[in-house]
């Protein structure tokens, strides 16, 4: 007889690894020379942690969430959704009207071990530059996560 | 000479055909081996009834909701519409931003004798895995209405 | 030297102990001749289950679902607000504004030894009954999770 | 003559001082124990920087949000509001209904010599500890700028 499940485990990225996540992204976007809007979201897209960088472009303020909320909420990073779609018609026509979800580049999960613990998202710049931000805070990320759990 | 007529008559899903469907509905996403979000709305696209599996992704939550709506509101299946839409421009490219309107598969109307009485909209795979999902639902409104109404 | 902390974990609610939760509580609605709708949600007030009664009314069906979101998302019961506020004018007559906040009775936290794991509301009758409604659900939660974790 | 002008300065709080006002916020949060969401906002009450401590309750994301845009786009203490409305009847049961404004403790102005920069809230505890929070962040502000402008 399977047992009576009454609660799931899950894992939410801390404040304290957000807060080295942000440090690394904005250490990146001030040597790109770019002011980048930056968000990090828990797994089921909360804001946990954001800075914009001096005179970041209004618009990457909600883009950068939007794309950090995508991110985790899909469990899929946003430059892999095109891909998926194009050869698809309902969905490129359809799906990208999905309130929040970004299905351009500049949002990834976060995980530990290979679960989803956030999102990370930002915006301010093409999104091959705003990849490039978040990919230096997700090498921190690696290295912090091999030291320690 | 016509009747003068007050009133019109209309049939809603009931909490425990809704149950049902979302069992079937369930036990469908188990085999598939995938967390789906099922909705059930009545005829004028109400929520009826919800569950979310385990682990369902955060944004399928409103989609699942968006695509009962849609077809129970439009008395149409979501994956009808992509068809209708590709040769006539000023649809595909104005009627896809209609609030709450999904126009990719995962959504049906639920009917009993051609009559409107609900919809039904799953999300947390592809389109086609959420199709499935629905169809093994109504299947199981197919059976129950054979022997009873 | 404190250590370092990547992640913090926590507990959500099973569809399964929701749709117990849901059988509960429409048990209840049936025994007291009322239609409620009745909403799950998990810690953070996502839906997670929900149940319309047949003929529960339109505005129970939102209501139901801001007790639920109210109740998981700052871990406490709906009818626990207005004592607090009463005596508080700036929050009386500020705090009451808040997006989904509830502050009438029929929303609870859902707790399995003392840990947040979701949120429980229902409307349909005046408060009192939601609440009674609401109770008979958390009784089933005990006897379960007596039994079993 | 009066001279044209075709153009005014404004000031807006930058990233660096944000996370030093975010460092000690979450610092006397933690010397309170209570997990508390802290919002920095510009002086047009844009996003510039947050950080929600763990486990902080879902529903003070938003108001701490709140609380900042409402502190700097009208430049006023949240805590200032309700003595100016308590007497004035048509304020007191109409201007709370305004979008975003929060009229209890818990944000602040962020000024320089006088000149509004931007905006501080904090959600969490009562407002009284809320408030507690966000005063600790300012006596960080005027350390900062008694120093160097």
């Amino acid at each position: 007889m399977t047992e009576f499940v009454s609660a799931i485990s899950s894992k939410n990225i801390s404040l304290e690894l957000s807060t080295k996540l942000l440090e690394a992204a904005v250490e990146k976007g001030k040597e790109l020379g770019m002011p980048f809007s930056i968000s990090i979201v828990d797994r089921v897209g909360n804001l946990k942690a954001f800075s914009a960088m001096d005179n970041a472009p209004v618009l990457s303020l909600d883009i950068a969430q939007n794309k950090a909320f995508s991110a985790a909420t899909y469990n899929r990073a946003t430059h892999e959704w095109y891909d998926r779609l194009k050869d698809d018609p309902p969905l490129l026509h359809g799906l990208v009207h999905t309130e929040r979800l970004v299905i351009f580049g500049g949002g990834y999960p976060i995980k530990i071990d290979g679960e989803l613990i956030g999102g990370i998202g930002v915006s301010g710049g093409h999104y091959t530059h705003d990849m490039q931000v978040c990919e230096a805070a997700l090498e921190v990320l690696e290295q912090l996560t091999t030291k320690a759990v």
